[in-house]
């Protein structure tokens, strides 16, 4: 097993920006998972085989990649999770509480079960960085270490970096439809639950979104975090207009009013009423909200009764079943919506086209695979289903680019392959079991994301009908492939 | 606003079935959420409301039904994730942390802030118990307490609402496809993060399912956990044979292979030739599991391999992007399959006819709406979209049922009417912020599921072409509707 040079390393990207600081192996507050509930969020196969790799004394030393055969939607992911699962793999430990709790059930053996007891990760990651556009069959995670330590990372990794990775594109196709408009993550309530709901924003801020509504998001992750007002604030006053007056009154300076609990046009019209009250204070509303409806419709008269009273500085938000779909749809036929609020579709990562109804399931079905043992290229052969092989070796990937800088393709190639083009995009991320490089702020993710999405030709990004990019395998893994 | 009395609440399911105990306010670790981030999991308009009915004194005594309006999938809902809720309402505290926290942004004042200090829910809840199958509009959880606070458990309750209910249903509809074969979850890494794993596990149990493969759930809630091996175990050794002698040696008494890593018949043959080795030390091999290609000609030749060497006790099961219409087929043509383990579809709750390709987003749209303030129905007109309107009034659920104790339909009134028929399906959960119920165990939770899947007619549990089941609304309640 080759590691990479130092003269290499420093072509890494994100290794030579200055971010480097010192390692902090103590899991931050985002990092979710207690200790006492890591080494349990495992599928009970990690264990059984742990167990008879260490009564057989089977010790190599492998590479598992994580990596996504296929793209549900569009042609492209946005890499997103890394952070999770290097604090997972990091601080991953088995307590008296687990071994007992384990030992109780009988099925693991003693000496097995005492072998975890120090456990502590001492291999290495190197990874794509986390806001990094990233391609079929692509590795976008390397682990290297003790076959039966590699293992214990399957299930918190895939499931961490499927979802916000999935989540992360998701928000990309959203940001992109919206041509510029802010977006806000509105899911958390039907998101699966509170990781859903928390991871959903991270990602989602990383794939472009400007925000969330989840307070526990923004305080986690720093990200700016929203709110307007529900029909229940207006169900229970007397009246509509009175209900915008208490809104208004608690917040002068940045109200934003929902207009649509009984008819929207009333609604916009005693909006206009309380923005005017609002102006004579010296304030100004924000903002109003529409929930419900024909939303092209609405919103051009909505715009006209603002206009109309003097009022176009209020904003138009707009939420209801959104998705990418939608709101380029209601963007090309000139709906005058200033920020969209997008919930299910956008939390769940929903893999629909919400104009076809043509589906998938609301998943990204990466994968975590054994690719090198004590060195040698390895792989599954699947001869009952091809799509389900793997390509045997550690591999990088090196991104091509044209004079202007722009994405060209990319070729993958083994980890000691003698490649001169292209920049190799995964990084040291652990060494010898210690954090060797700096987690970036989410905000600098999300910079790297919009500048590398500028880099990728549009013929990739639409909505529909994109084109693949092209992702080469270096001919030293085809013969890899033939060899097996 | 009229509470249930004494007389009728001896009447309701599972308040006089012997369960009751004392009260544990503290939440248990199935709560998941630690008092820290309770009071941050809000929608940032629930704080910002709060702010507005704290300024402007509006102490309302209100309730809000949790409903789904629309069943994605099929034609009933198996109602789930009350535990998690009750354990929210009763413990949601600010603590100094999170109020200092939200103090700092500056947004919220300081008098309103102050006040949450002593937050406790003082309120009721009445609720269906989980495991219950319920319908479209029926009323599935009634709040009351004071509007401020009722508002605070919205974002949670319809996230751990929606998500466990959408898995309890379709885990299912997979049990009934599987016709009696058990089904397992398998799906923690294509879940949305920690609690989607663990909840996908615990819904999935509701639901039917035998058990899980993810370990913290079987720890959780004491549900049986199970594991195969992985395509990685077979492939890092020199042949499967010896792979399937090293795992065979760990659990001698428990064993399952996995035999799709390379060739499916070539690795039954292999399963057989261990399995005599293990008859020989006088232990049985428990089962071979297909992962890959055609599962039904593979289970087929794989099972005429196994009892062609005297193996018939070796029992085949099956994964690979299953789902109940997959079963189901699998099933039909007489696929010899005797489990099933179930991930993406299951965990993700997809509502997707893996056949047709016809999907919809993997989620369940239920709402958690405004319906009495001060004892008075009120809801939300929406004249834009009807379909969102709601149905004014604090309601209760009437199951009526013909002499065999079949399901023949529902009854949905106001809560203070006088139905003579049916069995009321709301029971008390808190009162005066005291939890007055005891939380069922998981397994007493799936029996009722159980027992009360039966009693629904087959027509309505179709897989697909289900037909409607009865729900009628109360004469009462329409006149409330024109009346608004």
């Amino acid at each position: 097993m080759k590691g990479i040079g130092r003269k290499e390393r420093a072509k890494l990207e994100g290794w030579k920006d200055g971010r480097m600081g010192a390692p902090h192996p103590s899991p931050p507050k985002s990092a979710l998972l207690s200790v006492d509930e890591m080494a349990l969020f495992v599928d009970y196969y990690q264990l059984t085989m742990g167990q008879a790799d260490f009564d057989a004394q089977h010790n190599s030393v492998i590479t598992a990649n994580y990596y996504v055969r296929k793209i549900p939607q569009g042609q492209y992911l946005i890499a997103a999770g890394l952070e999770q699962v290097v604090h997972y793999i990091l601080n991953l430990r088995f307590t008296d509480a687990t071994l007992d709790w384990l030992a109780e059930r009988g099925d693991l053996h003693a000496d097995y079960l005492a072998s975890l007891r120090d456990f502590h990760f001492d291999g290495s990651v190197f990874a794509v960085p986390e806001g990094t556009p990233v391609f079929p069959n692509e590795p976008i995670i390397n682990v290297t270490g003790r076959s039966r330590d590699v293992q214990l990372f399957e299930t918190y990794l895939l499931c961490v970096m499927n979802f916000q990775t999935l989540i992360a594109t998701k928000a990309s196709r959203i940001v992109h439809a919206a041509r510029g408009k802010p977006v806000f993550d509105f899911g958390a309530r039907r998101a699966h639950g509170r990781d859903a709901g928390i991871l959903a924003a991270r990602a989602s801020f990383i794939g472009g979104a400007s925000g969330t509504s989840l307070v526990l998001a923004g305080c986690l992750f720093d990200i700016p975090y929203v709110g307007t007002m529900a029909h229940k604030f207006v169900s229970e006053r007397p009246n509509e207009l009175a209900a915008f007056r208490d809104y208004a009154a608690a917040f002068p300076t940045n109200t934003t009013l929902l207009i649509d609990t009984y008819d929207t046009l009333e609604g916009a019209r005693n909006a206009c009423i309380v923005a005017k009250e609002m102006a004579a204070r010296g304030t100004r509303l924000r903002a109003v909200r529409l929930d419900s409806g024909d939303l092209l419709t609405l919103s051009k008269q909505v715009r006209q009764i603002l206009d109309t009273e003097g009022l176009d500085y209020v904003q138009i938000i707009a939420s209801h079943e959104l998705d990418e779909f939608q709101i380029d749809t209601l963007l090309s036929q000139g709906a005058p919506l200033d920020s969209f609020g997008v919930g299910t579709r956008l939390a769940t990562g929903a893999n629909l086209n919400s104009f076809t109804g043509e589906g998938g399931t609301s998943a990204l079905g990466g994968v975590y695979k054994l690719v090198e043992s004590d060195g040698k290229p390895v792989g599954k052969q699947s001869l009952d289903e091809p799509s389900k092989a793997t390509i045997p070796g550690k591999k990088q990937i090196y991104r091509l680019t044209d004079t202007a800088g722009n994405y060209t393709k990319d070729q993958v190639a083994l980890w000691d392959e003698d490649v001169s083009e292209g920049q190799p995009l995964l990084v040291p991320v652990i060494e010898a079991g210690e954090l060797v490089s700096d987690f970036p702020t989410l905000q600098d993710i999300q910079a790297r994301m919009t500048t590398a999405l500028k880099r990728l030709p549009d013929s990739h990004k639409s909505l529909t009908e994109a084109t693949p990019y092209a992702v080469e395998m270096h001919p030293s893994l085809l013969v890899r492939m033939d060899d097996r």
